[in-house]
């Protein structure tokens, strides 16, 4: 669902990566407020065990987006204490919620890895009760918010916008699988175009930029606006290039294994095959898009050659990446322009080139 | 986790339940507003379908608590339209939250049934996707609140509380599965008392009777507290009357079929009897109770009728009973004691005695 672990890595200096561990007290607070109040002693051990295997020693990858963009809104490179306090909060609150939806997602795909490690719910003693442990890292998120920010200005809109996020995106990964159930005559841009915005970009992006636009103050109603639409555009551009890779890149420079085509997914690929094929091209597609033969897989991907898909994913991302940069140019300064700008980068870097 | 269905039919009218139906449009409308916002017509069937499934055609539990409590705090037997609708809304919220845990329950114990109905995981086309929908259920919890409790004076206070209840029962939940997996000469009274208050009554009992006493205008904290008290104690009562069922009444009855024994649950029965077995009789527990194998699970039956712990159970059930009584007599005229009163009568209503 969110941007993969190599978007984002190295945003944040070496320093900022132990700033957060160290940060991680409030966590371990917020759990520590809970066990006293309601008694939860004997399950202490496994609430810190959770927190320590999805969070602390996760990626991190929201803070690693606030961070720099509240910095950059608030003008200030060193921050105080107490700002360096309420940003590593929310980022946790972040971290809660992407979280939430990548422990779903990997039961509801029956994955074995997440970035080079085993999937929670297939950890001894976790299973199943992994779906409970998203429930309570969800409302953990609630309580940090409560506990921190409950007498600021921005807390009912900051609460409402992640209610709103966890909506939509929930509503993407559903939007996902029916999308995988359908033909593939039915495929098209505008549908995929919707699910990138719907299923990554309001979770993985708007959620983190928005925080920290919320935490420096702005209450510019199109400020929000703006960034919420860079982040769309963003979004599309990065899942994109995810299913580009899925195909083309090694298993070994992605940490992932491709599996789109087996699945049927709707993805940027089949969009544009379909868009370009001859009738007979099409016939192919039907056949083989969607089954679990080797075989068939690669008969795809040799139509996806055929078609120079890779071409017309090198056209897509220069136009998409104008796109952003205008709309970044023509955004007010209440939108953290060169936090985005890093991200877009990172994401940039990731340069199919290297790799086909 | 939550009461089960026979604790609270009947408690409202038919014409309620009718009316309850009547209100779901602003379920289907709350669903509307997400599909048209974000372009999710893909989805809707299946939206349309989770809701039908899970909630529209569910036990109402939640709304037959707060419906006759709001009506006893605004002392109206007939409501006006906008406080029908209201109190409507509300219910299918807390109709939400619960579902939420009941799917997620479901998966984690492998149940194939819940109220006579094949689980919601285990229909065509559902699987695993039902994590994800609980996810769907919750926030659309929030979308109501925001769209019609948005300029209410207790807007904020009810979405934390919803959001305490929800991070409360999950930890429950995580109790339940830690203390199931104890050695029997672990499980003490303190625990089991504190797994009822966290597990159940916070969900099934607080959510509704404080939703309709926000909704009613209700602002005293000390009435918040009294029906919080009042409703960890019912959840106490219900959850050992739960236990004694689970073993000692038939399956046509309950509509379920008794797994404490196998599952080693931190349950009222293993509780009293090991307070009251000799250490010949401890032995006979350290070595049957936890295991599937019927002739153990029938020598643990055995112990419990040799220490006669339904007798011991009719002791504790008007010692409860008592206790609850006075506590509602104490409480002030903001609580809604008839309506607690007559759920109150419902569980007791399920006297063993017909049964054993």
């Amino acid at each position: 669902m969110p941007l993969k672990n190599s978007d984002t890595t190295h945003i944040i200096e070496e320093k900022d990566e132990y700033e957060a561990k160290r940060y991680a007290e409030y966590l371990y607070e917020a759990k520590d407020d809970i066990v006293k109040k309601y008694n939860l002693h004997e399950i202490e051990e496994r609430l810190t065990e959770a927190l320590n295997y999805n969070l602390v020693h996760g990626e991190l990858m929201g803070l690693k987006m606030l961070l720099p963009a509240y910095k950059e809104l608030v003008k200030q490179k060193d921050l105080k204490e107490h700002q360096l306090k309420s940003v590593h909060i929310l980022g946790w609150c972040v971290e809660l919620m992407i979280r939430t939806f990548m422990i779903n997602d990997d039961i509801m795909d029956k994955s074995s890895m997440r970035y080079g490690r085993s999937c929670w719910y297939t950890m001894e003693n976790v299973g199943m009760s992994a779906v409970n442990d998203c429930i309570i890292f969800e409302n953990l998120c609630y309580h940090l918010l409560a506990k921190h920010f409950r007498n600021t200005e921005y807390y009912v809109d900051m609460m409402e916008m992640f209610h709103e996020v966890m909506l939509i995106t929930s509503c993407g990964q559903c939007m996902d699988m029916v999308a995988g159930q359908r033909p593939i005559a039915s495929f098209t841009k505008t549908a995929y175009r919707n699910l990138t915005h719907v299923k990554t970009a309001h979770c993985a992006l708007y959620m983190p930029f928005a925080s920290a636009m919320y935490l420096a103050g702005i209450k510019n109603p199109l400020a929000f606006r703006q960034i919420k639409s860079i982040c769309l555009e963003m979004g599309y551009f990065s899942q994109a290039q995810n299913d580009v890779f899925d195909c083309f890149v090694n298993e070994k420079e992605t940490g992932n294994i491709g599996t789109d085509i087996e699945e049927n997914k709707l993805s940027w690929l089949a969009v544009e095959c379909m868009l370009r094929a001859t009738d007979d091209q099409k016939r192919i597609m039907e056949e083989c898009y969607g089954k679990k033969d080797p075989e068939k897989v690669q008969q795809v991907i040799k139509l996806y050659n055929d078609l120079q898909l890779l071409e017309v994913y090198r056209d897509f991302e220069v136009e998409r990446l104008k796109n952003i940069e205008t709309q970044l140019q023509q955004a007010t300064h209440e939108v953290p322009r060169k936090a985005v700008l890093e991200v877009l980068n990172r994401i940039r870097k990731r340069d199919i080139v290297k790799y086909v």
